[in-house]
C-alpha cells in the first residue's frame, strides 16, 4: 500500500494549496464555527490496510453520512417493507425540499434526502424511547468501525433542535400524511442526535468497510444488500448533485453537511474524506475534489 | 461461454412463461401494432463471444436507446461545451415532462430525457441538412456494431412526426429559451428519424461493445468518456425509474419505448434485451426482468 | 324587508330539500362530529335590518372566516408593512399547500390561505402573550357584531392543536424562511384559538356589517380598507375555488371549514350562511348554493 | 361629463410627468419598436358620452385584450360546454406558463392565460378556415365599437408567428392532451391574427360598452353573461398580477402586452387606457396607474 499512501500524501498537499475552500454550513451555529481550512483523507482497503493523510484524527460531525448506517439498520429491522414508506429514486430536488412530498402524498423519494431519512429513523425508533434507538445506531457504527470510542455530540444535536425548523416542517408534513409512526418531536429528537455522531476520517473509513462487499470486507449485511445500498448511494447520495458526482468521480458515496463524505470502491476499499467547506449542493467542496483525484489516480470507478 | 448460453436459454424459457407482458407503447400507431408477446436477449462479451436467445434476429425500433449513441457523437463533436446546454442530473420526472424545463430556463436536466435528447440531436445537426446528421449517426452505429445492415424505418419516423405533439411542445419550448440552434422542425425531423433506427437484439449487443471499456472492448471513444456515459446511463437511463433499476439490476443501461434495453457490464459485456410491452415508467417490463435475472445469475453488478 | 325575509324562507325551504349535503371536515375530531344536515342564513342590511332563516341561532366554528377579522386587525396595527410578509394574489393551490411557499421563499401568496393567515396572526401577536392577542381579536369581533356573547371554543382549539400537523409544517417552514416573528408554537396556539371562535349565523351577519362600506355601514375601518378587504375576499376568499365562486355568485366572501361563509354586498348588506358539509374545495356546499340563489334573487352582484 | 373630461385631462398631464415608463414588450420585433412614451385614456359612459385624453386616436395592438371578445364569442357559440376544456380559476402563474398544463392534464386554468385563450380560439375556429373565424371575431369587435374601421395588422401577426415559440409549445402540448380540435398551426394562425387586431383607445372604450350591463349599455350578450365575463376579468384579467390590480384599482379589466387595458365599471362606464411600457407582470405600467387614479377620483370600485 506504499503507492496508496504516497497518493494520499500527494492529494493532501495539492488540496491544501486550494484558494477556494467553499463555505461552512451556516444554518446551525455549532457547525458554523468549525474552521474551514481543514482536510483529511483515509482509506481502508479490503485486505485490511489503513492509510490516511491530513487531519485524519480530527473528529467532525457526520450529519447525513449517518443516513447510510441508519438505512442499513432499518432494512435489517423491516426488510423491503420499508419501501412502502419511502422511494428509491433520485429526487431531482434540494436535500430539504418539501415540494415532492406534497406532490406524492408524503412518500419521500429516497432515504437520503432529509424527509426520507426522517422516515428511516422513524422506522428504527418503532415506538421505543429515543435513547434505545440511538443506542442501536451507535452500536452499529462502533461495530462497523471496530472502535468503541465513537460518540454523539449533544451540543450539536441541541443546536439542530433549536434551529431545525425545516426538518420540523418536513416531519409534521409526514405526520399529516400519516407517514410517521412516532410523535414528530420524538422522531426528530432521535434524528438530530443520530446526525450528531462524530468520527474522525480514519474511523469513518473503517466504519465503511462493511459496504466493500465481495471478495473481501467484513460481513455485517448480505452481499445483495451491500449492492443495493451502494446503488442508492450512487444514484441519490449527493442530493441534486448526484448525477454530477457519478459522472466526475464514479463511485458510490454519501456526503454530509459537516463536510464528510464516505465513498465505497466495491470489492476494493472504503474511503473517507473531510473538509468542512461546502459547494452549492451542500457537499464538501474539497472532499469531492479529493475523491475525484484519488479515483482517477487509482483507476477506481465502478464504470 | 457455454454457461452464458445456457443461462440465456434458461432466462428465455422463464420469461416466456410470464402472464403479464406489459403494454405496448400506444402513442405512435406504428409502434402500437407490434405484437407484444416477443422476447429476445443477446450478449456480446469483451473477449469477442456473442450469445443470444429468443427472437434475437427480429428487428425492433431503437427509439430512446439511440440517445446513447447520439450522446457519444455529440460529445465527440463538441466535448464538454455540450454541458452548457444540458445537465447531468436525474430529473425525478417523466421522460416527456416540460415542468423542469420551465423551472430551469430551458436547460434539460440530462441528455436521456426527451428534451435533453432533442438538444443533443440539435448539437449534432449543427446547421447541416438533417440527412447529413442522420448519415453520421447511422454510420456511427454501423461502425459500433460492425454491421452495415442497419437502417432507419421511415414509416416509424413519419408516424412520430404526425403524432409527436409532446416533442414539438418540448422543442418549441427549448427554442423559446434560445436553447435550439436549428429550426424546431429540422431538429425534430432529425430526432424522429434517429429514434426510428431499427436493429435486432444481436446487432444491438454488438453495437454496445464500445461502452464495455478496459481491459477489453473496441476503442471508438476514450476510457474516461466510456465511464462517463455509463455513469449517465446508470443515474438517468430509465427516466424516473432509474433509481429502482440501479437498485434491482445494478448495471448502466438505457431503455427505449420500442421495448429494447442496452445494458453494459463494464469490462465484461454488452447486453441487449427486447420485449415490446412496457411497465409504468415506459421501460420494457420483461426486458427489465430478464436483465435482473441475468445480472443475478452471472453475478454482474457494478456495486 | 318583507321581500328579503320571504326570500330567505324560500331559500331555506329549497336547501333543506337537497339530497347531497357534502362532507363534514374530517381532519379535526371536534368538527367531524357536527351533524351535517343543518343550514342557516342571515342578512344584516346597510339600513339596519336583520333577517334570518334556518338554524340561525345555532353556534358553529368560524375557522377560516376569522381570517377576515384578523386581516383587518393586522392592517390596522401594521398598515401596508404587512404586505412585505404576505402577497395579495390568488394562489392557484389548495388552502394548505406548501409548494408555493418553497418556490417563493416563504412569502405566502395571500392572507386567506393557511400559510398567509398564520403570518397575519403572527403579526398581531407581535411578541405578546397569546391571550393578549386573542383578547384583541375577540374584542374586535364583539365590537363588529355589537354582541359581547361571542367566545372561543377551547375544545376545538385543543383538538386542532393535536391534529394540526399540516399547519405545524407550514409554520415551521415560515420560521425556516425567517417569516415568523414569534415561536411557531405560540403563533399556532394563537391561530388555532382564533379559528375556534364560535358564532351563530345571526351574529356573523351582524359582525360583517363593518365591510358593507358607503353609503351606510358602521365605520370600524376606512372606506379604502373596506374595498381592499372585499377585493381580497373576492379574488382569494375561496382558495382554489375563488374564480368559480366569483363567476357563480359574484360577491366578495370568505369561507371556513366549519361550513360558514361571510359574504358582502358592498353598500347593501352583510350575509352569513352556514351548513357544515363541504364541497371538494373545502367550502360549504349548500352555503355556496344558498348564496348563489340569494344573489340571483336579489340581483346582488358587484359586476 | 365636464368633470370626467377634466379628470382625464388632469390624469393625462400627471402621467406624462412620469420618469419610469416601463419596458416595451421585446419578444416580438413589431411590438418592440413602438415608442414607449405614449399614453391615451378614453371613457365611454352608460349614458352615451365619450371622453378622451392623450393619444386617443393612435392605433395600438390589442393583443390579449382580444381574449375578452373571443371569450364572449365562444360562450355564444358553445355555452357552458366551453368549461369542459378550460377552467375559471386564477392560475397563480405567469401568462405563458406551461407547468399548470402538465399538472392538470392539459386543461388551462382560465381563458385569459395564453393556453386558455388558445383553447377559446380553437373553439371558435371549429373546423372552419381561419379567415372565417377571424371574420367573425372582427365583425363582433366592429359591432361592439359601432365602427367598421377596425383591422388586423398582418405584419404583427406574421412577426408573432415567426417568434411565437412559446405559444407553439403551449398549442402542441394542448394537442398532445387532445384538448385542441384543429391542427395547432391553424389554431395558432387564427390566434396570432386575432391578437393583432388594432384599435385606438377611443375605439376600445366604445367596444367595451357591451360589458357595462344594466341599467344601461348595449345588449350584445345577456346580463348574466356580462357579469360572468366581468368576474373572470377581475379574478384572472392580469395574470399573476390580478389580485394586486383588484386590490389597487377594484374594477374588472383585461390587459394586453401591446400596452392596452380595457376596464369596466359595471352599470357606469367602459374605460380604455394605453401606454406601451409594461410592468413586471406584463401589464401596462402607466395604464395601470392611470386606471388607479381615475377609479379613485371618480369613486369607481365594485367593492
Amino acid at each position: 500500500m506504499a503507492d496508496l499512501q504516497a497518493e494520499l500524501d500527494r492529494i493532501d498537499a495539492e488540496i491544501r494549496a486550494a484558494e477556494d475552500w467553499g463555505e461552512v454550513a451556516a444554518y446551525i451555529p455549532e457547525l458554523a464555527r468549525v474552521p474551514k481550512r481543514q482536510f483529511a483523507i483515509a482509506v481502508a482497503t479490503a485486505d485490511g490496510a489503513l492509510c490516511a493523510a491530513g487531519e485524519a484524527g480530527q473528529s467532525f460531525s457526520l450529519q447525513s453520512v449517518t443516513k447510510v448506517f441508519a438505512l442499513a439498520i432499518a432494512l435489517g429491522r423491516s426488510g423491503d417493507q420499508l419501501w412502502a414508506r419511502v422511494g428509491r429514486e433520485p429526487s431531482g430536488s434540494a436535500f430539504n425540499s418539501i415540494i415532492q412530498l406534497e406532490h406524492e402524498g408524503g412518500r419521500p423519494r429516497n432515504p437520503f434526502i432529509n424527509a426520507g431519512a426522517i422516515v428511516v429513523t422513524d422506522e428504527i425508533l418503532a415506538g421505543r424511547e429515543p435513547r434505545h434507538a440511538l443506542s442501536e445506531i451507535v452500536q452499529f457504527v462502533r461495530a462497523a468501525a471496530g472502535d468503541e470510542d465513537i460518540h454523539i455530540n449533544r451540543a450539536v444535536a441541541q443546536s439542530e433542535t433549536r434551529h431545525g425548523h425545516r426538518n420540523f416542517s418536513l416531519a409534521h408534513f409526514l405526520a399529516s400524511c400519516e407517514n410517521l409512526k412516532n410523535p414528530p418531536e420524538k422522531t426528530l429528537g432521535t434524528y438530530f442526535h443520530q446526525c450528531a455522531i462524530e468520527m474522525t476520517a480514519r474511523q469513518l473509513a473503517l466504519a465503511g468497510r462493511f459496504l466493500i462487499g465481495p471478495p473481501a470486507g467484513p460481513r455485517l449485511i448480505s452481499t445483495q444488500r451491500i449492492r443495493r445500498l451502494n446503488a442508492l448511494m450512487l444514484t441519490c447520495g449527493h442530493y441534486d448533485g448526484s448525477g454530477d458526482f457519478a459522472y466526475r468521480v464514479g463511485i458510490p458515496a454519501k456526503s454530509g453537511v459537516g463536510g464528510g463524505i464516505l465513498g465505497i470502491v466495491p470489492g476494493v476499499a472504503s474511503v473517507a474524506v473531510w473538509s468542512p467547506g461546502l459547494n452549492r449542493y451542500g457537499n464538501s467542496k474539497l472532499g469531492t475534489e479529493a475523491l475525484e483525484r484519488l479515483a482517477r489516480a487509482m483507476d477506481w470507478s465502478v464504470f
